[in-house]
């Protein structure tokens, strides 16, 4: 049975070889290919040449594809299964925090047009996850940080008594212990499991919940250019401008949304774009193109309380542009 | 609602303005994309252009995807359907007898690799077909007899009735007949979509006997080079083949086999390939790689009688090369 294993120069170095092993050691006939690190490798001019490679590896319908590395390296190979004969079964070995939490999970691919991130991709869920937490111990502490925006996300959005284990033991967590990072994943994991299983196609507005600070981070990475933030810097900048959207719009009390931007900075994230005032205009125009909006009406993910989130909420535009202001000063 | 008609040059400068005007009319947005005709549009370049297309003209999720065309067009914009933003709503506009007979019902889309035919692609259903018969009659004589081969192959695989009727009706529909046309496209789309309901991604052996003639058909094609055999000439090649396989193989009568034969030489389809003894050893590698092989097994569709057909048939290599050889006499 073949099986090539995706992944960039960075983690291929680190890991492409002991990851070919273990595959073959479980009897299938690996190969590697590694594409450039950076997501300028999540275009479909890639995807294309890694359709190539599975057919001249001679990969058929019985075959597997192996994403070893981060986000960007599973929402392209994650698209090369579900495209390359009309999809092949998928294993992610994801090798930083925030695919082990995020992107590995939920059956999301997808590449980038030069339009806009995230626009060409398909629903195609994994065989299976596998997560070596021992990876982490590799990772730059940028991204390191940058995952832990998505852990605080989903105590935010759906788990209070979560949300509550992660504020006790943030300093624990910046120093990667193994034993709180096995609970921290395992249950961003069931999480995100839940929510997809209930929503996998993104039909209802249920799977919107994990949309909490994207619409801003997303336009936040769009406007500035993919490069200054990392993915999680912007969500956490996004979640810090939906808390205040929630206080003024759904009620959620102040101390609460205080709470949780102290966790944020505790976790050394940032929760303000200093000088970002100029922005508006852009990151405006940026969320109204959204792939999440329909007719160009923006919704949003707001909270009642921490712990219990509200999809689809309408937001009048001069709150939105007084808010964004309060995140810039 | 935006709409995004993707046609090819020869059917756009046809049907172009008629088409987005109807559109139009619906209540859509409907703008047009034009690739330039032929089987070498198909690919994940053109792909990549078309999604850039849908994405300038301000398509989102409930936007709609238009593939007016022959089985290019619908299986490249099908494609596009299946993966902008994740998937959006496809109307399938087919124009050739082909289109309208299999590549608009059932939801297979596909671009080409340099490596093979349709080697990547998608599922993705249609939200609607709507097949205007008067299209036909701007169809080339060529064209419209490669459908016929479609047209005989439900009849073969199915339903011994209509393969009756198709034989009674030849000449009529050789005049290209439209009230003949009506009854012979819809039991076609009947046929194929009861077959399509029960097995859509193709992990039972059911869809598969929808591959009758198209083992040898795809080898021929490409070992030929596209563009000497259209799909429909190589496909009634590979019935014949595949005819006298069943004989041998499966106890199909030789008087079954040669009212088939018959048949599709009445509707004027090629039952041989003179002087293609040489080809053989393409043919055979090119089986081997197809991508419904499964470990590089090669299973052909093969008929007991008329309208029963068997797929996930095992025939002996001296035996596939031997009824080659009666096929090239």
């Amino acid at each position: 049975m073949q099986a090539l294993i995706v992944s960039d120069a960075n983690v291929d170095a680190l890991y492409g070889a002991a990851c070919e092993a273990a595959l073959r050691a479980q009897g299938l006939n690996a190969r590697r290919a590694v594409v450039p690190a950076g997501e300028a490798s999540k275009d479909l001019g890639r995807a294309a040449a890694l359709c190539s490679a599975a057919a001249q590896a001679g990969l058929d319908r019985s075959s597997w594809i192996a994403a070893l590395g981060g986000g960007m390296v599973g929402d392209l190979a994650g698209f090369v299964a579900a495209v390359y004969l009309r999809g092949v079964r998928c294993l992610h070995i994801p090798t930083t925090l925030l695919a082990m939490v995020d992107s590995s999970v939920g059956g999301k691919t997808g590449v980038n047009l030069p339009e806009g991130k995230n626009l060409v991709g398909a629903f195609h869920q994994p065989q299976a996850v596998a997560a070596d937490l021992d990876t982490l111990e590799t990772l730059p502490e940028r991204e390191y940080l940058s995952g832990l925006a998505e852990v605080v996300k989903y105590g935010l959005i759906y788990d209070a008594e979560f949300f509550a284990l992660v504020e006790r033991g943030a300093d624990t967590l910046l120093l990667r212990d193994k034993a709180l990072l096995e609970t921290v994943v395992s249950r961003c994991c069931e999480i995100k499991a839940e929510i997809v299983a209930a929503d996998e196609k993104e039909r209802g507005d249920l799977r919107a919940l994990l949309n909490f600070g994207h619409t801003l981070g997303h336009a936040l990475e769009n406007a500035e250019g993919y490069g200054r933030w990392l993915h999680g810097e912007a969500v956490a900048i996004g979640m810090a401008y939906a808390l205040e959207l929630s206080c003024a719009a759904r009620g959620l009390p102040r101390a609460e949304c205080e709470r949780a931007r102290t966790l944020l900075r505790k976790l050394r994230l940032p929760v303000r774009r200093d000088g970002g005032a100029a922005l508006w205009t852009a990151l405006r125009r940026a969320m109204a193109a959204d792939k999440k909006t329909l007719d160009h009406k923006l919704r949003f993910v707001l909270l009642e309380r921490i712990g219990r989130a509200q999809t689809g909420c309408d937001v009048k535009d001069n709150l939105l542009a007084e808010k964004w202001h309060v995140c810039c000063e």
